[in-house]
Parts: C-alpha cells; sequence; structure tokens
C-alpha cells in the first residue's frame, strides 16, 4: 500500500469511548485512518454522528459521511471497511473481533478484551488463523511515558529483582448518576464485573506489563459497597510472584480525589510514579550485597540517591494507539499493544474475583471453566435497572 | 509531693533503649527525674554506664551515681526506687512489669506490652489492684505532631466515617549485622517475632489510636525473607472494620530506603502522612452526598481543596513521654499514654501472626490460648544463634 492509501475505519459502538475515537480520527488526528462506516443499537447515538458532522461542515470543514448500520455484523458484512475498533459493551468484545477477523478486517479492540479468558482465548485463537490481519489492543495507557519509563528501568535490570509491587489506585471516582446512566452499567449480565472491568483493565494491564504475571491472588472485594450497583466497587488484592516477591494493588470508584501511586521496591532501588511524576530511589549497592558485606554498623543501610525522572513528553493516549494501528496496517509497524496480550490483565482481573467468589488465595493459572461458571450464576441472576436512562457522559480526562 | 521531690528512677535493662533514657535523664532532660538505680544482666552494660558518668564528671558535670544491679528483681526489692523502666526484651516485660507494681513502684513499660495478650491482660489486672501507681507505656509516637493532628481530624468527626487506612511503612530497614548482634534477636524465644515484635509496636498502636481497631485480620508473611533469621521480616495486612471499612497495613526490615506513607481516607476527605508531613484533601461536599444529589454529571466529583496541614512543632518523643511520666507522679497530670493501651496494638501484633501462622482470616477477639500455643510451638523448637556477639548499637533516629 502507499502511504497516500486510507484506512477505512468502522467504528461499532459510538457510544462514550467510540464517539471520542470518531471525533479524534474525523478531527484528522490520525493520518492515514477515516471513519467510513459506524454501528449502533442507539438511533440517538447515529443522530449524534450525523449532528456532529452537520456541524463541522457548518465551520467550513470537509466531512467525510459515514455509512451507518445499527448492528455491528452489518457493518463487518458489508464490505466498506478494512478495519474496525470494536467499543461496545464488554460481552461482546470477542464475539465481534471474531466477526470482524472471519471477514477479513483489521481489528482494534477496546480493553478489556473480553469479560472473561476463556472467550478471549476463542478470539485469539482466531487472530492466529489471520496472521495477515492487525490485532491491537486500545491500551492507550502503554503511551504513558511514566510507565514506560518505569517499564524501560525494570526490563533493563539495572534495579535488578523485585521485591515488592504496591499500586493504590483509588483515583477512579464515580457519583451514582454515572451508574444509573446505562442500564447495562455495573450488572453482571452488561459489564460482567464493576471497576476490576470497566475501570482497571488498563492498570492490571500495566502491573503485569512492568512487573510480570502474579502466581497466585488473594482478594478481598466488597460489591455495590459505596453505589447502588451489583458489582464490585472496592477491591484489595494481595498477590505474589514467582520468584516470592509480593505485590498489594487496591482500587476502588468510591475514593474521591484519590490516590494515584504504584512503588515498586527493587534490590537495587525503589521506584515511585504517579500519574504524571516518576521518582527513582537508586542505592550506591544492591542491598543483598549491602547486608552480606556490613559487619560495622548495627543500624546501618546503603547509600541512596533520590532523583526525578519523571518524562517531560506527553502521553499521546487513544491517539497514539491509533496512529500506531494504522501504521501497521499501512506499513507494518509495531502496535501499542498486541491484541494478544488483552489476556494477561484479564487473567489477573477474573483471578481477582474467583478469589473474591471463592473467599480463598487462586493460584494462575486457574481454572477457567469454574470462572465462568460462577461468573454465569450471577449473570443468572442478574437484574438490569429498570429506570437506567442510556446517558453517554463527556469522557474527557477520565481514562 | 512538692515540685522539688524526684522521682528515683530505676531503669531495668541499660542495653540500646536503656542506656537512650539514661542518657536523656542523665543530661537534666527530664525534670524531677534521677537515675537512682540500673540493672543489667550483662556486665559490661554496668560498666558502661560508668565510664558513662565518668566521662561525664571528667567534663566537670555533678553525676548521681546509680546503684547498680545485674538482676531487675533486686533493683525491684531495693527500695532504692520509686519507679522503673522496663527495657528488657519483651517477654520480661510483663513479669518485671507486675514485679515491680507489686512492690508499690510506678511502671513505665518498654514496648511491645509483652509478646502475647495473655500475659499483658495479667499485667493490667495487677495494674488494676495499684491504682495509686502510675502504669505508662512507652508510646513515643504519640508525641509526634504528625499523628496527634491526623487523630484529632478523625476524632472531630469533621471528615466523617473513616473507608479505608492503608500504611505502608517500610522504612525500617536492618542489615543482616543488626540481627547478628544479640543471640535474642529475631528469634521465637528470645523476641517472640520479628517486625511486628520490634519495628512496628508503634505503627500497629498509631494505628488503632487513630482509626480504632479492627474486628478481622488476613495477613501474609515471610519468616526469614531478607535476613538470616526465624520471624518474620515482610508482612502484608488486610483488615475490616466494624462500620465495613478496610484496611492494609505493609511493612518489612528488608526494603531500603523504605516508605512512610499512612493514608486515611473518609466520607469528607483524606489524610495522607508522611513521617514529617500531614496533607488533607477536604471535600466541599461529603461525597455521600454528592453522590446522592448530582443528577447532571456522569463524571462529576465533589470539590476537593489540598491542605498542607503539616505541624510545626517538633515531636518530644521518648522524652516527651518520661516528662509526662514524671508528671504523672509527681502532679497527677496526664500521661501520654496509659500502659493498659499497650494491649490494643499488641491485639493486632497477635491477630496478623495467629492469621499468619494458621493461613486464613483470623476474626478480633481471636483464641488468646490458641495464639500463645502456636506461638510456644515455634518457641520450643527456636535456636539461639551461637556465634551472636552482644552488640549494642547507636539508636540514634531508628526508632
Amino acid at each position: 500500500m502507499s502511504s497516500e492509501k486510507k484506512v477505512r475505519l468502522g467504528i461499532i459502538g459510538v457510544g462514550n469511548i467510540g464517539s471520542t475515537h470518531f471525533k479524534s480520527i474525523t478531527e484528522g488526528k490520525v493520518e492515514g485512518l477515516e471513519v467510513a462506516a459506524v454501528a449502533d443499537r442507539r438511533p440517538e447515538r447515529l443522530s449524534w454522528v450525523k449532528e456532529y458532522l452537520d456541524a463541522k461542515e457548518k465551520e467550513g470543514a470537509a466531512v467525510v459521511r459515514p455509512v451507518c448500520f445499527s448492528e455491528g455484523s452489518e457493518l463487518i458484512a458489508s464490505g466498506v471497511c478494512d478495519a474496525v475498533i470494536v467499543s461496545v459493551p464488554h460481552y461482546q468484545h470477542p464475539g465481534l473481533s471474531i466477526d470482524a477477523m472471519r471477514h477479513g478486517l483489521h481489528v482494534m479492540c477496546e480493553k478489556p478484551a473480553g469479560v472473561y479468558t476463556l472467550q478471549v482465548r476463542e478470539m485469539i485463537a482466531e487472530a492466529d488463523l489471520h496472521p495477515e490481519l492487525v490485532f491491537g489492543m486500545m491500551f492507550n495507557q502503554r503511551t504513558n511515558p511514566v510507565y514506560r519509563k518505569m517499564r524501560d528501568i525494570i526490563k533493563s535490570g539495572e534495579l535488578g529483582q523485585i521485591r515488592r509491587t504496591s499500586w493504590i489506585v483509588t483515583d477512579w471516582y464515580r457519583p451514582q448518576y454515572y451508574y444509573d446512566s446505562g442500564d447495562w452499567r455495573a450488572t453482571w449480565s452488561g459489564e460482567g464485573g464493576g471497576v476490576l472491568l470497566n475501570q482497571c483493565p488498563h492498570q492490571l494491564d500495566l502491573w503485569q506489563w512492568i512487573c510480570g504475571m502474579p502466581v497466585s491472588i488473594s482478594a478481598k472485594m466488597s460489591f455495590g459497597k459505596w453505589h447502588d450497583i451489583e458489582v464490585e466497587d472496592d477491591v484489595s488484592v494481595f498477590c505474589e510472584y514467582a520468584n516470592g516477591a509480593t505485590g498489594t494493588f487496591i482500587t476502588s470508584t468510591g475514593d474521591t480525589p484519590g490516590t494515584n501511586r504504584f512503588e515498586i521496591v527493587c534490590d537495587g532501588g525503589t521506584l515511585v510514579a504517579g500519574s504524571k511524576s516518576l521518582t527513582l530511589y537508586k542505592l550506591d549497592v544492591p542491598e543483598p550485597e549491602y547486608s552480606k558485606n556490613n559487619r560495622e554498623k548495627v543500624f546501618g543501610k546503603p547509600g541512596c540517591e533520590k532523583i526525578d525522572i519523571t518524562p517531560e513528553e506527553p502521553a499521546t493516549g487513544h491517539v497514539g494507539v491509533l496512529r500506531a494501528f494504522t501504521g501497521a496496517i499501512l506499513r507494518g509497524e509495531p502496535l501499542v499493544a498486541d491484541g494478544r496480550e488483552g489476556i494477561f490483565g484479564l487473567t489477573i482481573s477474573n483471578a481477582i474475583h474467583l478469589s473474591g467468589f471463592l473467599g480463598r488465595e487462586v493460584k494462575i493459572p486457574f481454572d477457567e471453566e469454574l470462572f465462568r461458571d460462577e461468573l454465569m450464576k450471577r449473570v443468572a441472576t442478574s437484574r438490569r435497572k429498570t429506570d437506567g436512562a442510556s446517558v453517554t457522559g463527556d469522557t474527557e480526562g477520565t481514562y
């Protein structure tokens, strides 16, 4: 393909996040990508697309009118797209992604990859049948230079082994009105989970992307603790890694203003990240070496330098992920996150839920059929809110 | 008693902390208190007392020579003291305190109050038989204005209910040489525990002093993870409170430089303390009220003001505790911490150990006989180090 060629994109689901993508692309923020089609079951969302473009046109912009569909499957089968973004409720991510791949379309899947790992395994198996297709996961937080830098340092080995990770990420506050804004929200049948499935897929992905996968999970969770909802809105996790390191992960949608503090303690120093800051406490001698050789000071400790290593460049976010996706399709460039990597964070997420459901520690890999069955028990008795209006909010700055 | 009268103090145990008290009092930092006697089983510690006073005398100071005993019980029975500080290994705290009370002596007990709650209950029962005696606990961290301020704010109710507490206190680094400095250190028979018993009694006390007692504890702990020792040096705790709030507590003597970050989330705001800083995130409307009344903003949240409320005054520390103790004896003034309050933090400590021993959640109150039996099993197979020199280190700034 020449670099002049444009990728014809279909956006399946133009709700909160789908409409954000629609606007970014329409405003020309992703070179080589154009919205050729949109699909949404809600007529008012298709009207929103039309009105948005009407307004743009009135401002004098040259707009491309996408073909509108009420079903994602129709968009996929229509032949008017080269690629799709799947930005619908979580349960449908794997099914629509698989359908799109079978029709020869590149896929950018919104997070989470799915609600339970078994359905994501099917999606990955399908992707493996289509090596010619680009399959990406919308892990826009992987473009955050703070986390990229943390990962680079950990993976470089300069700090030695990880000993402890602890992430308090409680700045996901949601008022009751958020949960009331869609009848599917925060229900077992509609979302399949709460803060773990909707807000935390990024952090659960980054946690494993930077620190590796844990081997066991012990979780304490509360369901509908701060809100009138079915699913979890308060979670505390303890985990262990293969090397004996431990970790904790605390999240909630009830805390405000909330905290985002991610600490990684290694043999040779400690990294502490806020959402926009990164500090390295670098030891002059790794702790095990110091402890072994010190025969002088009962209360001695290694020398330590505090270094601010906050990166200056901004996160490219969703647009960065879409640019890489387009580059991958047109020029074989690398993705921000391969779609197959979506299963890692979801594995942690499912293990947390399973530990919370069963009230005991869960080893990873866990019994994925047992998890699906436990989830489906909850889905079977799930009740959608009857007075739930469908409100699409302004997500600016909330992900 | 006239304010001219001096309290004649006996210091039982002039090791690391006992010698610190000895120096403070000898230097006249505690008005109305003089060291009339010291006791230590190690002749070299009694020699240290003599040499210290010789040096002071050479400098021209007028020194009072304390009577020296090799056994605390002899000091107690001697009749030369009005009060004692019990600063010997933990197991002996209740026994010596009880002995002193039976001899009509006021008691300042070093933390922890004991190793297991049953022995502390005996001490409290004895204290209750002697209402005329002053019984204090050396919770010098209660003089830290950061924690005093936190407590004042929480107890005032201005932030409403507590929702979450999380304390990462990992700045207790100890090298192997510390543990090798005494054959009793970090053994089940010598100390009865590790970081929980030796380093953390302050934080476990402050945690409950500020936030109240938890009703359940789930702990993960590692024994000899970072050091060649029998007892725990790495602990992660999850707890629940009666009102449904949750808490986490993470500590270790292996991390360096370590972290001290204590966060309390309430309905009306959040307090975040470092060891010398305190920040209040104050909401303009308590979260429950905001969430109930907001019918406009899907992603709305209460307004929040960040306020630095770090107190300016320094902590008075051990000297402050001893001044209050002296004031209580001479003039009936309030203590920093009543001796009876030592059982609260120890209850949490024992519950953490029990949860770690049994690998399951422990409700508070727990089976205190079961805990003692589990501890004694470990004591029975405990092995003191054979090459352990007895080194008294400089504890300046380590507690």
